[in-house]
């Protein structure tokens, strides 16, 4: 298979692609390195990223910005960066996507524990969690030609504790290693419209 | 206590205005008609709305757009009005209202049963309602003052199953009283964060 990796650069990315590399083809796409560059908030750098990405069979999304502040200071504005990055950005890698993978292939979108497990300051992870999830579970039913898609839905990542882990105090950090397995099942599956829950 | 029924004049807003008239003062609030124009994809409106409303206790959100289109064709444009109008609409009302209801107030919106239960054509309706859901989920843990925050997920309602009942076939249809019971929980009630399922 060939994969590609938006957001093979990060945390969790790089781990997804060395579970897979030794298996199958990567592509690591991001918005600064990588093999090609894509910024998933813009449909033009999507579609560029599968312009250049030739014949792929698999497409895993660890990318996606939202923003994190109390719920008293949360606006309209600050709402939009999580709608328009991690929720519209991973939906767009899929509507432009489909047109451009191999029959019988798949999408993997990360969402994250916050959909129902709120925590301080992250109402806007909490509600783009809640919209991946339900829309990979719509959009599952309605893709053609064998084309799958999932969500994975991580805990806090061990790795990324140093920077996140004030906003999940009682949360278990879990090694990226075993997070990254759950992208590794919805990639090497069948499964479709499942929200595989990483490490919790 | 007085109520705001935002989306009063539809079959489900009209229907929570029966249920809690008897017992409550109910400002009726919709985009063409009722006690006050209010259309909540503008947060202009919304606080003309809060403005002109007076001191209240309880705000009931009936109202929100999406679109449903089969996924094949659906956009990104398309995905945006039920982002724009039933998400940040209800969310608005929330960031907006708290500035003006009592303490001790409480905030009840809208979903749907699609989040989990998706069907042909509605993968923004699932989109919306499953980031609304969560949305509730993390804002009732931080807000203040006692004031609350719920939803209610419907089912197909009987009386809209004329105008909508070719997308829900084989969901029963359930009688728009029986929907109205949540909505009253939901005011009169002292639970929140909490999702109802109305109906099934």
């Amino acid at each position: 298979m060939k994969v590609i990796i938006i957001g093979g650069t990060g945390t969790i990315g790089a781990a997804v692609a060395g579970e897979l590399s030794s298996r199958h083809e990567v592509l690591i796409a991001s918005r600064t390195r990588g093999d090609i560059i894509c910024d998933i908030a813009s449909e033009e750098s999507i579609r560029h990223l599968f312009e250049k990405a030739g014949k792929f069979d698999a497409v895993v999304v660890t990318a996606g910005d939202v923003h994190f502040e109390n719920f008293s200071k949360m606006t309209d504005a600050k709402y939009r960066i999580g709608l328009n990055h991690k929720l519209m950005g991973q939906v767009n890698v899929v509507l432009i996507g489909r047109e451009y993978i191999q029959p019988n292939g798949s999408f993997t979108l990360t969402s994250g524990i916050l959909s129902h497990d709120p925590v301080r300051a992250g109402s806007s992870a909490s509600m783009v969690n809640g919209a991946v999830d339900s829309f990979v579970k719509a959009a599952a039913i309605e893709l053609t030609q064998g084309i799958r898609v999932n969500a994975v839905s991580p805990t806090l990542v061990a790795e990324s504790a140093a920077a996140f882990g004030s906003y999940f105090y009682g949360f278990e950090a879990i090694p990226v290693q075993q997070i990254a397995l759950s992208y590794v099942k919805s990639v090497e599956g069948l499964q479709t419209g499942q929200i595989y829950q990483a490490g919790y």
